[in-house]
């Protein structure tokens, strides 16, 4: 692949708080070579390159782009689309005008399948195009990678609201029930769990996506706690299935919405917490004690908070750094992963693996990270967990 | 009233970011005095002396004490009783056998009410006691304050929530409603508003419970919004009121839940923001295009944020350590204030008004700071909410 040519990054899915320190590493690495043309950004994902709305980013200044990485949200905008062969045949018509030979898609699952999608038609069509994949998001539940951008910011900002109403919870006792993002993996619930110090902290439930969720099982185990503590703090993943492996979100709403790839809608609204509310106070609160109930959703805050994670800063901004490098040494078409090298200290590494290894494939929390016997997280999931959130406050007791 | 006695303090209502400042200031004044005896916390407000759980605070390490000062939500824990006759009854007999003579309870409206009703009880029955209340809310809706402890806090977490919040609606565009704290005033919804810095950022609408909510006109505004901007952001008062004057929200559930000070619980659910949500996709989607909406309630974590505001953090301290020295200086009973001198540069000063004008009063936003034509504040709100908040973190556009 001669040099001087150009390139496009986009990014892609949900917002993440540190989502602009991947474009610009991506662009810096970029331009400080001096072997590449133009660098475009492409607004709101692939739908920028049909609808031709592209802005040339190869001469912001450091400064200005400095300020863009530390501004929460896609900078460039995003898409949830999936292009099929009509809207990929119109990608190609802007990819060839305007001679971009490297494509950069900052996103998930479903964009590292939409890069392959991109990267397949160029080798069929003959087209010399290189594909990076840059992983992101919350949700932490990419394959191959320990860890993805934006999950530690994410996670931080998840742990410090359950400490945040662990402590509110114990000021004004009660049951409390708090519905945290995340579709089949429960990594960002679980994160819940890495601000707690005592005994009695909260959360005292976890229930994850991976477990089956039982409505029984769920009023027996917030009993147990309310009698033996007096109040009783909980953490549920939205996404959290019956026995059926069905969203109970899904089952409740009469018409969830669903997106390109076909995943269902199940953020922005309260409609989980409030039924699993409804459901404690009919049974819990039958003798004769009024039970306190709340249930609070955090919503898409968790995603794009200023509230963020140094380490995944840093390990968002060397991301895109590294996908630009492997486009300049001349690698193929991937995925760039994060590997961790050692938990203390923590160290990791970047790799580049094909696209089809992440491509619309879901990681889930591991067995040994989901405590056997009750709706928890293990030792095992702290320590992993713990070096991406950084340093969190500290409380005291009276 | 002789010098040597003792003292307790007692948190109350809905715990803020910074409540713990104004219990530091006082046990740290009033010990740095010499004058008073055994300083005692009150577990859970008034509850604690009815149950005689005590702890001493006369002897905490001044390091704990800031530690204290700097964790959220209250750390002697809180109530929303309210005393009667037989309540005040044991309240008196553990004043007595402990040999109380000044009570400082930190708390909102509902709070400055039980220290009237603890004050008057006091004065009929001939016990030398004096009651102070410390003013402590994020509603910011106490009489004869510029603003209250814990609201400045509350506000910037609030501000930041729709800086971000906007960002992610810019890229990922729609409809987004997010629903905020604030039974009858609409000060910490009006919040939403500080971190704009340009035309087209949200909130774009601002919905307020001192203005009359019309669901005909909402969807029209959000339409129009919508229409010229392609999204609409908007801040919807969890306290909204119909023209009938009842609350948006306590008519859509069948049966809420009142406190002892017969306030409806409004918080802890999503069903208002679900609500209105549902009635834009039916009015709006009309039309054949799917609007994409989506609410979320902020909850319980708007007030018990680790996020604070540092004039937030020094005014709860100063209003701990005042309430401290009008005991010591032998001042009747009454609630301590905050009062503005100027705006540029921003000063305040202290004062104490008798219990009467601040007890179960509401204050609610001014004329001056809503816009008379459409639900929006007005720059004269902007101007005396900024400095309340501290320095907003800048962004970045591309």
């Amino acid at each position: 692949m001669s040099n001087g040519h150009n390139a496009v990054i986009a990014q892609s899915g949900g917002p993440t708080a540190v989502i602009n320190q991947s474009l610009v590493g991506c662009i810096e690495a970029l331009r400080n070579s001096g072997r590449i043309g133009a660098i475009y950004g492409a607004r709101h994902g692939v739908r920028g390159m049909t609808t031709d709305e592209f802005i040339d980013l190869t001469e912001v200044p450091q400064a200005r782009l400095e300020r863009i990485a530390r501004t929460p949200s896609a900078a460039l905008g995003s898409t949830r689309d999936k292009p099929d062969a009509e809207y990929c045949g119109r990608i190609f018509e802007a990819l060839i005008r305007k001679d971009i030979r490297y494509f950069f898609y900052i996103g998930g699952n479903d964009s590292a399948d939409t890069s392959r999608i991109i990267n397949e038609t160029a080798q069929r069509g003959g087209y010399d195009l290189r594909c990076y994949h840059l992983p992101k998001t919350i949700d932490n539940d990419l394959e191959e990678n320990d860890h993805t951008p934006g999950y530690g910011s994410a996670a931080r900002w998840v742990a410090m609201a359950f400490m945040s109403d662990n402590l509110d919870n114990r000021a004004l006792p009660g049951v409390k029930i708090d519905v945290v993002m995340g579709r089949n993996a429960g990594f960002l619930t679980a994160a819940s769990a890495l601000g707690r110090r005592h005994d009695d902290d909260g959360p005292h439930l976890i229930y994850l996506p991976e477990r089956v969720f039982d409505p029984e099982d769920f009023v027996d185990e917030v009993d147990e706690v309310n009698r033996r503590l007096g109040r009783c703090l909980i953490a549920v993943s939205e996404g959290i299935k019956d026995r059926a492996g069905n969203a109970v979100t899904a089952m409740m709403a009469d018409r969830r919405e669903r997106d390109a790839h076909g995943n269902i809608a199940l953020s922005g609204t309260g409609a989980l917490g409030d039924f699993l509310a409804e459901r404690l106070r009919q049974d819990l609160g039958k003798n004769g004690k009024k039970l306190r109930v709340r249930a609070d959703t955090f919503g898409y805050i968790q995603r794009s908070s200023y509230e963020v994670s140094p380490v995944d800063v840093e390990e968002a901004r060397a991301v895109g750094h590294f996908g630009a490098m492997q486009a300049l040494a001349g690698a193929p078409s991937g995925s760039i992963v994060i590997r961790r090298q050692s938990t203390d200290p923590y160290r990791v590494s970047y790799d580049l693996v094909p696209l089809e290894r992440v491509a619309a494939k879901t990681r889930t929390m591991s067995a040994e990270f989901m405590e056997p016997d009750r709706p928890g997280v293990t030792e095992a999931f702290i320590r992993y967990a713990t070096p991406l959130v950084g340093e969190l406050p500290k409380s005291e007791r009276l």
